[in-house]
């Protein structure tokens, strides 16, 4: 289903009422999820001097206790730590659908099971900052709490909201790739709200530094230790949109040009190319309603200047994921 | 210029740019609002012994200054009010367009000139309160911060934003209808944030009631004086939507029934009539996305057994302020 931007366009088309009937049957697994819908399994990867032992320790998942099953081994990884320097990836599964929760907490957000669910994940993120200052060392621990992309609206109510951001996961409007980032570290980050752009890409390097590795060269990605310690402006300042290898847009301070803009998931809009580009005002313009490229010729130049740039010390490379299936 | 739910449908249609061009001769001046754009007096109004005496202080209002001179009048009136009770209406012009801020909130903000007005908004909010604490009397007064409708979205990047609110003012949206609304009172007012439904219709009852007054007989409004100072419900669990004398949409708890949606001010999308009604869940929806009447019939019975109620026990009256100007 379309985005709170596009469903009128596709109301008028007729077109809401045939992804409605198409989505009918997935829709009801959704509303009522059960285990035994998803043969998924449990896996469990230990490191082993010959490489990874991995383990099936369930099939299918019981979805409902990933949250709390994967908050508890973080937290016992972190006790294991005994003071030796330390690195917790902790990628809840949730909220991506099909979505569970505890028994303890069904029902007990006002938002709906997506409430519930990231009223779970709240809980979690709780637990783990406890361990850490039982553990002693939370003032020697970096926190990051972000997310990989905005909501999957083809989910509905189970999918998320990008507020008042423009669309959803797969485009390259902001609502499905600007996301919240929360970094704690008590004493040494500056308690303070930036509108800024720092991008995934940066946390390996900016983590290198920390940890006191130069970042590896060949790593895309800027150290942002100086706006997180000291305030200063981030190291980024560009940012580019990527759907697959195909530049969509272009991000420099707070313009973002669009050289094509396109739905995802089969929502509107249709895919349209824009010559030389639609530009958007972030900070004025949060939600990308209003095209201004033609007041502001020069911004439209500096941008694709920008881009030119990019592009050239840019390789397009095949993904790592896919060279890691074809060996 | 249509809301982020509905600038496609626009744009398909074509209407978008013709609403642009006529727009254009007005964006100009509000883009660059000057003084003399707006013969506007700026009038003071004083109480006498045989009703009011009005004077016109200066023309045109020199706009700039209208926020920090509303401010210091009634931190003036605070400090004359010597402990006898007082109560003070400041009813900000701004952010009404066009905009205009005092010269230390130019380009303060990162969010454009409505964001400046914002700031120096936030700034005199402050300032009353330090007033409050200076007189020693803050913990002896309630605060109540609150709007009256949501974005002028014809307004563009002038006229605010709704974040995940459908539409804007003049619908019957949420993003037209509902404000935050901040009420202060250090050791009586429990600090919480509630997701329940109050009305401006009850602000007259409830500061009745506080002021050790009974509400008069025959006010709109109910008395929320339980939920502000003991955290019980709210006593208000339904609210109509009305465009003039036309119920257009009926609010019961969480649900929500549209008999009549409509853009405002030339924008998307049509009139269109519901029957018997389009039906929102604005906990699990609040962006009114997802019309689910069909699967919840016993909820639409209920919320027009609702209406029949209120409509019985609401007659229709002209408006006060028509009645008083023909006298």
């Amino acid at each position: 289903l379309p985005g709170i931007d596009e469903l009128v366009g596709y109301r008028r088309s007729g077109e809401l009422e045939k992804l409605q009937g198409a989505l009918a049957g997935r829709a009801e697994k959704y509303a009522d999820p059960r285990r035994e819908y998803w043969n998924v399994p449990l896996m469990k990867s230990e490191r082993t001097t010959g490489g990874y032992d991995d383990a099936e320790m369930e099939r299918p998942a019981e979805q409902t206790t990933l949250t709390r099953r994967y908050t508890e081994a973080a937290i016992s990884f972190i006790r294991q730590s005994e003071n030796q320097p330390f690195f917790v990836y902790v990628p809840y599964t949730m909220p991506h659908t099909p979505l569970f929760r505890s028994p303890e907490f069904e029902s007990r957000s006002l938002g709906g099971r997506y409430g519930d669910v990231i009223e779970e994940i709240d809980w979690s993120v709780g637990q783990i900052r406890s361990a850490l200052r039982d553990a002693g060392i939370a003032d020697n621990t970096l926190i990051l709490f972000t997310s990989d992309n905005g909501p999957w609206l083809t989910m509905l109510t189970e999918g998320g909201r990008a507020g008042l951001l423009r669309h959803g996961k797969g485009t390259t409007f902001e609502g499905g790739m600007r996301v919240p980032a929360v970094f704690e570290w008590p004493g040494k980050v500056m308690p303070r709200t930036v509108s800024e752009i720092g991008s995934t890409l940066d946390i390996y390097p900016t983590f290198s530094r920390l940890a006191g590795a130069d970042p590896s060269a060949g790593i895309d990605g800027v150290d942002l230790t100086s706006a997180l310690l000291n305030g200063a402006e981030s190291a980024r300042n560009e940012i580019a949109f990527y759907r697959s290898d195909t530049l969509y847009a272009y991000r420099k301070g707070p313009w973002k040009i669009h050289f094509v803009t396109e739905g995802a998931y089969g929502q509107p809009p249709e895919r349209t190319e824009h010559e030389p580009g639609a530009l958007y005002h972030l900070l004025d313009d949060p939600s990308e309603r209003f095209d201004i490229a033609e007041a502001h010729p020069d911004v439209v130049s500096d941008l694709i200047e920008a881009v030119e740039l990019h592009r050239n010390g840019t390789p397009i490379a095949p993904p790592e994921f896919d060279r890691r299936l074809s060996p």
